[in-house]
């Protein structure tokens, strides 16, 4: 039976931050991981060759500045994602090329063109209305509230490539489609990281920068200064509270005890461990009704990256599926070409259910459509499927259906007796982020350092 | 280790019909319920003289075949809910009695009634295009399902008191407010148990008979009949599935081993579970977006059913809450009356967080504003908040939120090796109710034993 001052159950970014800010503050701490390596989200795949590559999360932007500042303090660098040429939109059917700057709208037909000009703006006007820290008490929050995004695109935009765009949006930034999302959660989400302009951009943008090596060296330093306080392949089952501590129990029988517990799982799978007193409704009843989206992250390889001759710099952004986000992924100094494409929402749904061959295949396919005979015959192919993985169950992030920040919002952080609640998911700043995990993270572990005086 | 052919998880109406078919045809079986009662979300309550009332699902209806045919076998009986004299309808700040018979339409004023008329006149018909086995194949199925009922009702109707009507029954039938479920899923639940005006009826429709004794007993008899097949208190925690069989393991760690299992459990519960090896994405991402209802069942005792005397039969129909449905509830032979109320999706919600004393007090309030002075002063209270049982976490049952019949419909029933789903929420027959539950539990046991063979 190990004691300590708290507990922190997860080894994501949310769970070493706060567990690195305990210890700063001298407070005992043990954080208990499920898998057997730390990072939840961010993780790094190796090809054949032995070249890494992210899996997972991976990108940082201005506006991030905790992810910078420990980028910095664990002795590592980034580097820019690569911007150089134009990106592919393929709108209603229509291909074009355009620059890559932020805000930059394609090139459309007049009455598509202020369609859309006329849909962002309002859009960003209401975001910008947001309340951060209680999205319930924003103007007309019940209203934003109790519809999709689809219904709020169908009410404000008219032409086939207005809401072709702003499909684009809900599925690659929530990987999940515009049906499935309450409007004021992507507003409150889009305000969260500044507006939506920069979580879709790559320079001054939320995907602007990468990390030397992955973003996942960013937690495996964490958890080396945290040394042996971090313990790998214990999932936890059971947390008992009682009135003079806590007691956290894993799958394999052993038993923690604390002051305090963090919980930093996704909402979904914090929901599903066994808490006795059982927890109130409310919290209970919120954890129902935050899934994760449904995303699968493929890399294709080539002999180069054949793209770059001709002016593109590998981005595209398509409304015609099954893979219609892509990055040059290439890592610095690899010699040959990494394409990155992602299967979100209903296409990583449907395209679950079938090989990796056919998703290969797939994605091949979009390639070509995108970027010609070219792309045809990749060196190698590597898969993630978040959906598929026991404690993740889905990612990036999880998003609020309708009606839930209304009924539910106030019980995502308030504490349940000596149970806290961190994790990106709980960020009032860049929500579903690396950057909101540890901010999160670090605002709890603050919050359960006051009250352990 | 015990040995059967078929465990079944949960003793509720689905599992305890389904052990009963599989015992009929021959098969051994063991029932494991977390509970120390069988009926799940059926129990009985008592108030302080001992008399019986139901806390949980009460009702029956023309139409549930199966339900009037198990009572019928199992020597029980049933009776007419309480429906002499009118009831009362309060929309939009005015209130009126009106008869209670079936689609009964309240008197409004002629441009609220052309509007409900026509907005209830579009509901039905195209709750009756619903393809009741595969909703998501449904016309119009991705567009009706990518939005909420209110969006729907915002659409379709224009006055306060036809939207008020709508906002009424999406609490009245689904404890949820009318944004927070799918358009297309609400069409689905009204037509599998006929249409929207059956399931608010009381004569004619799904209000119309109550069970003597209380529903419960109809488990428990199944429950009597099964004899030591079934074992209480004992919570499933884990499900192992290898080659040869699967195994169930209890909280206690007791190990049941047999050739299938039938999970009963709601989908939010069933989802909580561990599985070995994991579920499959599909699955497991649909129990995330299955949240259950939000409803606190509450009961005030009066010394007489006064509202009889004046015409009233004890029914009201409001769009001002927090107790917006009220019932009649005197048992038959009770010398006192009992006023049955609802405090649904939000208002449920908002009041889980206040106290007994403050619930009761805000039920007799809207009780006084309805009958008047003399419900001022109830001689006894009882509530029963189904959001905070460990093993419903919500009533009256799951509600599929927008986007989810049509990305994960088809991960609803499909059996996942060994593992079979059953339960109310799996029916596509009276979906939600008691009679869903039999059936569907019914309709697994006929398909295990089939895959036995």
């Amino acid at each position: 039976m190990n004691e300590v001052d708290v507990i922190v159950v997860g080894a994501g970014f949310a769970g070493l931050a706060a567990a690195r800010a305990l210890a700063a503050a001298g407070r005992s701490v043990t954080v208990l991981e499920a898998r057997d390596r730390v990072g939840g989200r961010a993780e790094n795949g190796r090809f054949s060759d032995g070249q890494w590559i992210e899996v997972g999360g991976q990108w940082i932007g201005p506006g991030q500045d905790r992810m910078y500042q420990l980028v910095d303090e664990l002795g590592l660098s980034t580097f820019p994602t690569f911007d150089d040429g134009r990106l592919l939109v393929q709108l209603a059917g229509k291909q074009q090329r355009m620059g890559s700057h932020k805000g930059a709208v394609p090139r459309l037909n007049p009455f598509a063109l202020v369609d859309l000009a006329r849909g962002l703006a309002r859009y960003n006007k209401l975001a910008a209305s947001v309340d951060l820290q209680q999205p319930w008490r924003t103007p007309g929050a019940e209203e934003l509230d109790g519809q999709t995004l689809r219904t709020w695109v169908e009410r404000n935009l008219r032409t086939p490539e207005g809401r072709g765009y702003f499909q684009v949006y809900a599925e690659a930034v929530y990987s999940a489609d515009a049906g499935d999302l309450s409007a004021l959660h992507t507003m409150f989400y889009a305000k969260s990281g500044r507006d939506m302009e920069t979580l879709l951009a790559v320079g001054d943008g939320a995907q602007q920068d990468r990390v030397d090596g992955g973003s996942v060296r960013i937690s495996e330093r964490m958890a080396d200064e945290l040394g042996d306080r971090v313990v790998l392949s214990c999932p936890v089952r059971t947390i008992r509270q009682a009135a003079d501590g806590v007691t956290v129990i894993t799958r394999d029988g052993t038993e923690h005890r604390a002051a305090r517990v963090i919980v930093t799982l996704p909402p979904t799978l914090a929901g599903r461990l066994e808490y006795d007193p059982v927890l109130p409704s409310w919290r209970d009843q919120l954890t129902q009704r935050l899934p994760a989206g449904s995303v699968i992250k493929m890399h294709l390889v080539y002999d180069t990256p054949f793209w770059r001759e001709r002016g593109l710099n590998g981005q595209v952004g398509s409304d015609e599926g099954p893979v219609k986000i892509t990055f040059d992924n290439t890592p610095p100094g690899y010699s040959r070409g990494v394409m990155l494409g992602f299967m979100e929402g209903n296409d990583g749904r449907r395209y679950a259910r079938r090989t990796p061959q056919e998703r290969r295949s797939a994605f091949v396919d979009c390639l070509v459509r995108y970027f010609g005979e070219q792309a045809r015959h990749p060196v190698e192919y590597l898969e993630k499927d978040w959906m598929a993985e026991e404690f993740s169950r889905g990612c990036y992030g999880a998003h609020f259906t309708p009606g839930v920040w209304t009924a539910y919002g106030a019980a995502l952080t308030e504490p349940v007796g000596r149970i806290h609640w961190a994790g990106t998911e709980c960020s009032a700043v860049w929500n579903g982020y690396m950057e909101g995990a540890v901010r999160s993270g670090e605002s709890v572990a603050a919050a359960v350092v006051g009250a352990l005086r």
